[in-house]
């Protein structure tokens, strides 16, 4: 994801440079025009002062100690940004740590995955509002831009919204928004597929194809949207999604969405499902169900599998 | 939306009638072009055999009363369309009741709101495939059309649900879907809802404008979609939403969802907790919250605000 | 379960009479010293009117179609009484179907599982105040008795609840707080089952002997109960529950509670999603898991194991 | 609670003393026969070593500062018991910072509320195994004993659990169990709460007396329990629970259990759902309602109370 912010910057005419661990990474990008660095020593040294560095790697260890790396690197006036999924309060520490430094600090919450080169990234910024406008020109050309989705009526006041990218406030901020996109994610997700497999388990003699029905709630419908549009697509393709598993992961931010609702009181019933929904997709031993197992042998002599009560009439004079 | 949906139909050249009990309704209708009916019978006498009816009533009664009625006024070989909110097991047995009378009867499930005379509406069809490929033209007239979202790449097989409508089997199977569809929506709803409320309670010194995050978001990211549209409109003119009550309804699509579900062993943790969000919503004595307070009192002698507890230090020698 | 209420009641010197289609089982009753039957119509003529016949069949078909024998068999004057796990519904429409034919009828919730011969049976009785009353020594011997349960201080009124059965109100409320009572039976193992998961998965060093702590919870705690009586048991047999799939079947009640709560719009987030757990337990195909797996790699092009992004770093200048 | 605690200990023949910040209540302890201390080093100088502290504070801060000033005053072999409601990884480092000044230390969950004076306290014990049989005495004086409960058959092992009380494992295991417990309460609690909004609200002509159905329960069901006993003391008292608001609290506990869960990948829909239940009970605003609402207007032009869509019928020629 981070070569294809760095191909979308170029093609606006922002050149770049790029490090990754992958050598072969690197020389693709140098062959499309970018500098290739070998290390994030070099990288810094290719860049001109003030420099803007984007780190793009798994939250946790990762980025903590490429960021410590650059800390030692970089000079006093430039501005080092983080658009991983990180936890929006290790964005707010780093942000402090990267002032010890001299560094200004971005958390910028990325969103577009494997579609972000073509249709371009929704950006989620926290930082200082001066350096988050001295940028401006690089997230407009990362954005999607206004014609990318029709006009909101009524909609006044900032300008950047409407293009795809918003400064959300302080450090910090940038992450938690997109931590509750990813929390809004989950349980959109989770809706669409609980749907999905009523259609597919409808009593005979309803028999949906599910990649018509899809398609057909594309135009028209309140469903709409985009995670609708690679559901019908993945249906498209394999109408009974015979190629999935059906093990699904699941990121650090749905697990943030949970414990930061739960740190400030706010009911979120559905996130949490669908969080939890993952959890027991993955098929591994439920010590839950064993347990309501024994207890219904307990109480009633219940065989595992569902089964009607014996039983018989009785007269009592 | 009954009205509407004549509307679409004749800027597409297909003539109609309308008949309504508000007879100022049916004076607009006629003066935009509609034969006007001051009652069913007016309306089917108005039209020439074989005939389409389409009825759009509220779900139950209403919907039943007026079949019957109809039952006893069209001739074998009428179309009926019943394209209300109407639970699908009704539909089916709607069906069998028409085709006793020698009528054809179609379960249309109608998504498309206020918007869908401008924006056309997604339609799930049930019924005999005869009579649903008969009536092609006035569904593609309804539809929103394929322009209204891009192509699915891969996409083979039945020409229609790419223009926004489908056959999805026999009767009963449109409404399945249109309930199935409500339930995704209340789920998608929820899940944006509960997004929105961990922003808006965020700890300080966060403090998001909610009508930027959430047009920032209709472009690029992954939660995307008509409902995300509506939300950031929402916002962008009432950004604290300080004119809604909070107050929620519910149809009975999220209820037959549910109850489906059960009926079928189908898990919809989901879908659930979005109905059940709703029944909480509307501020009713909930008895159940006393009864969590009688407990508490029972055996900590707990307040009823939330109070940490007294103590102190003991040593035991 | 229907043989041992016909025990206990013999066990307090109420003598009667017993048929089952299993002629082993009556035969196993008439050695205890009651009167067998070889079928419904021998059982009628076995007991003097008016007659008590007490039904106690799988829920359904089995006990509709004893009923209308029944109908056909008894004389009027006589008391039906229907003691399974019946739909409160079903209840209500059977009671008149009952009168219709002269005859008395009561719905009975009946708990105490396999316990019941020694531990005495938990009654929740739907019916006319005069039958019931008129059924109160037979009631008295098949509940517990006060003693099974220290006084409730300030406890007033109706001297039946302590004893362990009480008259619930017309016919249906009988079956309606045996639905309740399940309803409440799934959460509370849920909870139970949960928070033993939770015990087993915890992070090392931790290491729980399970059948330790629940033991000791048996004791002076908050959720010491009946059910937790018989979890400790069972992990004292067997501290893995390695001997049980997991595989947990539902009866109708935990159905019933899910619709009757979404009927009449009562919030049931905890009965609703226990149901759902079991649901899950089976471990059937869920296509709703492959439906996320589908739209996890459509937006993301994740694998289906979780996986930590790939990332790098860039500048851009 | 920890006045209560040394009273038990007292009655048993075991000596102690007691600091609070209320100098009445050291008073009242004085007056029982125990030794009054003006402050913990007045309790720290009245006790001979090597002693054994006991600290009942609010968890957080409070626990905390005493901790840190007995670390001061307490001397090498010295036994410091946190018995709280503490979140299990503050035990943990707790422990390791005592042993740091050489003391032992214990994390003891502690279950019994009011009712422990009497009932006795079920102890969840968390620390090293000698401390913890050097205190073997002490323990059995404050838990119930085994009479409290009938003997669990085929029960082995361990004889502590049987009277109440459990040595967990290392530190933080005490109160890893208690917050287990703890979620497993919220979890019985919301069921049981659930099922009585179910009675409550339960259709006409049914019109359940809780105080009568909750009392029978109590005696051969599946549900009898400590906290239905409890809500049919509440019930015999006031039957329609008016004096409670239902604004419920909740404690860290309920909070860190679904912190825990979400950590370590354990789905706890039931126990989560509970938690937020508790949220929603008091009546704040509700972003996420008028979220909904909003987006009911937008696509439907739903007014916000729930209401039946307007309709009509037309005929299609």
């Amino acid at each position: 994801m981070g070569a294809n912010i760095l191909r979308r910057a170029m093609r606006a005419g922002i050149p770049g440079a790029g490090f990754d661990r992958d050598a072969a990474a690197v020389a693709t990008l140098a062959a499309e025009g970018a500098q290739g660095a070998e290390s994030l020593e070099a990288l810094v040294a290719a860049l001109p002062a003030p420099r803007t560095v984007w780190v793009m790697l798994p939250a946790g260890e990762a980025t903590e100690a490429a960021l410590r790396e650059l800390h030692a690197l970089l000079s006093p006036g430039d501005v080092l940004i983080e658009g991983g999924n990180s936890f929006w309060k290790d964005s707010a520490r780093r942000a402090a740590e990267a002032r010890a430094h001299g560094l200004h600090y971005l958390d910028i919450g990325t969103s577009g995955g494997v579609w972000g080169l073509e249709r371009g990234y929704c950006l989620m910024i926290g930082g200082e509002p001066g350096v988050v406008a001295s940028l401006d020109a690089l997230f407009a050309a990362l954005a999607p831009g206004e014609a990318a989705a029709p006009p909101t009526p009524g909609r006044e006041g900032d300008p950047r919204p409407p293009r795809g990218y918003v400064h959300c406030g302080p450090n910090g901020a940038g992450h938690y928004a997109k931590m509750v996109h990813n929390g809004i994610e989950y349980g959109m997700m989770q809706a669409m597929a609980e749907g999905l497999d009523l259609l597919r388990r409808a009593p005979a003699p309803l028999d949906f194809a599910l990649e018509d029905v899809t398609e057909a709630w594309r135009r028209g419908s309140v469903v709409a949207s985009w995670l609708l549009d690679l559901t019908a697509q993945a249906l498209a393709q394999d109408p009974a999604l015979s190629s999935y598993s059906g093990h699904v992961g699941d990121s650090g931010e749905g697990r943030w969405t949970v414990d930061t609702a739960v740190e400030n009181g706010v009911p979120v019933p559905v996130l949490a499902a669908s969080l939890f929904a993952r959890f027991r997709s993955r098929g591994e031993e439920n010590f839950a169900d064993k347990a309501l197992s024994a207890m219904r042998k307990g109480f009633g002599g219940h065989l595992e599998s569902p089964q009607a009560p014996g039983g018989g009439s009785g007269g009592l004079a």
